[in-house]
């Protein structure tokens, strides 16, 4: 804890930088933000700081430099690791990009755009797509989940297929470092070769070397229409033989492949109002498929989905397919699968796993990893759905019908985990995909990782940021 | 220097490890590496070190992390900025990759390989078309050039246009570390958020951050054909229309985008035996497009390229075009482009500069900043050439006829690169956009660089490598 006089005395600092509108002191304010979303961490601040730009930002963390107070960066508080919220002891601040939100220039003709720390995604999906472009990045929380957070988590979501994650989409960067200097890296350059890419380094860092205060962002063009396929096939086998026939096929095409087991599907439909299943009949396993078209010239996403899907059956990759005739529909077919997770949680508590494999190994995977979890913890039911194309699923191990609701996540849920890591460490696998490690998986990771690479992420830390003041107690302990 | 008795325990300690083959004390053997292969750096080594494997290496470098030995690693020793020579002082070992040359594998479903440092290109090459595919990177030295230097350089060459640089086709790195540890990152992942990217740190690094002991890089299908136009124009805003028109109509089909003054090709013609302008006519600029085709039921690249020209000489982008009818043709074009370093060196002395601003600001600054060079430095000519569709060209200004040889590349020289390299920072660009930094550009990147980026670089650079015994001198001055 910081002593009375000197926490006055920085408070006092903190306001002649920021004024009023850029320091919030007052509890009530700050107490929404205390709490990731998932409502599993809950910390304490001394205040929130909300610079305007990077300038203020820069001034900020200066004094907190010079004063070693801790900053945690916040953007849309939609995480999934506690990754944004401080720990309890109450001596950091809690700074809120929500105030650099300006999009700074949309270029169509290099297609980019420059966007602040704080723009919400679904504001640049709406700003991009009124000239004719598309940020093609996107995911659930869009309608919270900011630029700046996105980028330091190195965010994934449904179209990583065809775009990549946000690593893949981000040309440049600004970002304050954590001496307070300002590092202007937004001119996009498409050859550069002076030395050690900072760029890459603060991305997927998670405010641990610096605070992203802008980007410079791919923008591709905008679709013309999409068809969705839900088709129902016999094994994760079946999808992934199916996947490489797309991928042969209709490789710039397509945009998403997910994969979706019956319990889910069952799931949904029982917990939420007004889903329908695409099939009459029963199958084992279901993927979703999105094919998209951004070129005129270029063949109508039904028709193509149609002819794929008919040769699909032929050669028994899936049992039975349903291709949205519209829109409406193509949305409720997409509705199925982002209705999981809330489906699930409806059915009883789960531990949760966002893991990756190569690519090829996550059929295989997913068969025996999920056998293997059963049988070591008897009346666990492994639901593993998502993004078989990115070799990514989300391999959720729910709770037997008998178990204690509220000691269950505890004991025996972190053994499972536990196991689970194993399991994938052992495939060579992520025990993050997307969602990064925050406080939720630091111990994990440090009990995973290869030693070597530890060891190096361990001493860029300390070096770029030798006062520990960058998100203190995330990704790392020191 | 090291002193005697510490010099022979260490070769002893050396040889233990490596053996005969491994461990070359004879100056003789050890004198050709010690120069760069342009001929301008000169240096000196107590020994040249060869590991079997990545095993072997990692027990070199914990004896030289011991007894603070520097080492400089060396792949094929085509690199253009002296970063592959050891400095005067003799105390450093000489490390070369080239019995580390295995091709660990070849994925035909994943589409990539592993293969070690000292794989040379060409060889990759051939290893990955028996088998159907292609990697994408290549240049001039590419029968020299070596996996490990290419990685540690981000190299670029004539096919970034659509397939990018190195750093885009690295899928994943095993390296040994500065303290001897061995990082593994082979293993392919889509997705992957545990914390900070090593992989992108140590691409492009010089070796300075630990040795690239193999990768697995993504291979892309094999080519079916290819054709190669030569057009005419008239200026570099004029290529430029025809870049944004071309990637407009043949974004996926274009690989290279090259652009060439009337200057280069005179004098190509003139010292190259065997060549032939491709036009008839006389034109102020030239451009070479290669345009490629690498799936059965896309459109042939020869037609594509007749009907594409067709409609550019219409709207008035060019003044005329060639289309190669052969492959002979094509590479005949190609020689056209590949010559023009040579043909300048045989015209006389010129300073040469590797120089990227954003793609669309390229045109400009070819025109303005070569308009102020000449006006400043009275007789000078510029020749400005390359990647036009990289934002990347090679910026040469050749000596006044009168100047005496010897002396003009230090007096005015020198001068002369930093005005040019003022200019480029002034543009937002990059004074190293494929070559590197290693020794040659060092002192230009500190007086140049981002203060807040350098300071991260170096906080970098001594945290992972303390004893600073990697590739010391080259990149960032301690």
């Amino acid at each position: 804890m910081i002593e009375a006089p000197i926490r006055s005395s920085l408070l006092e600092r903190l306001s002649a930088v920021l004024g009023d509108k850029g320091l919030i002191t007052d509890a009530r304010d700050i107490a929404p933000w205390l709490t990731d979303w998932r409502g599993r961490y809950h910390g304490a601040a001394q205040a929130m700081v909300a610079p305007a730009n990077a300038h203020e930002l820069a001034q900020i963390v200066r004094i907190a430099a010079q004063t070693g107070t801790a900053i945690v960066p916040q953007g849309g508080n939609s995480g999934m690791v506690g990754g944004a919220t401080p720990d309890q002891s109450g001596a950091a601040l809690l700074l809120s990009t929500r105030r650099m939100n300006v999009i700074r220039a949309i270029d169509g003709q290099a297609r980019n755009v420059i966007a602040e720390a704080g723009v919400v995604l679904q504001t640049l999906h709406e700003a991009v797509a009124a000239k004719g472009l598309r940020f093609p990045l996107t995911l659930g929380g869009k309608g919270s989940a900011t630029i700046g957070g996105l980028v330091s988590t190195n965010a994934g979501g449904t179209q990583v297929l065809r775009h990549g994650t946000m690593r893949a989409l981000v040309e440049g960067i600004e970002a304050v470092l954590p001496d307070g200097s300002l590092y202007q890296g937004l001119v996009t350059l498409k050859k550069d070769n002076r030395g050690y890419d900072l760029k890459h380094l603060l991305i997927g860092a998670e405010g641990t070397l610096g605070i992203v205060t802008a980007a410079t962002l791919k923008l591709v063009p905008a679709l013309i229409d999409r068809a969705v396929v839900w088709a129902g096939l016999e094994s994760p086998l079946a999808a992934r033989q199916l996947l490489l026939f797309l991928e042969d096929c209709a490789g710039h095409e397509m945009e998403g492949f997910e994969i979706v087991p019956q319990r889910c599907l069952t799931n949904v439909l029982r917990h939420v109002p007004g889903t329908r299943a695409p099939l009459s009949g029963a199958h084992r396993w279901h993927v979703l498929v999105e094919l998209v078209r951004d070129n005129p010239s270029a063949a109508q996403p039904a028709e193509r989905a149609e002819a794929l899907m008919a040769q699909a059956l032929e050669r028994g990759l899936i049992e039975d397919a349903a291709i949205s005739a519209s829109e409406a529909q193509a949305g409720a077919f997409w509705k199925l699968r982002d209705s999981i997770s809330e489906a699930e949680r409806a059915e009883g508590p789960a531990m949760q796993h966002d893991i990756s494999v190569p690519v090829a190994d996550m059929a295989r995977f997913i068969i025996e990893a999920g056998a293997k979890v059963e049988a070591r913890f008897a009346g666990t039911e492994v639901a593993a759905y998502g993004h078989l194309g990115d070799g990514n699923v989300h391999f959720h191990v729910a709770a037997p019908k008998s178990a204690d609701v509220s000691a269950w996540p505890a004991t025996p849920g972190k053994a499972i985990s536990a196991f689970v890591h194993d399991l994938v460490v052992e495939a060579g696998g992520s025990i993050s995909a997307e969602h990064g490690i925050g406080q939720m998986k630091r111990d994990e990771l440090a009990r995973l990782g290869d030693p070597a690479r530890m060891a190096a992420l361990t001493a860029i830390k300390r070096a770029l940021d030798p006062k520990g003041i960058m998100n203190p107690g995330k990704l790392i302990a020191l």
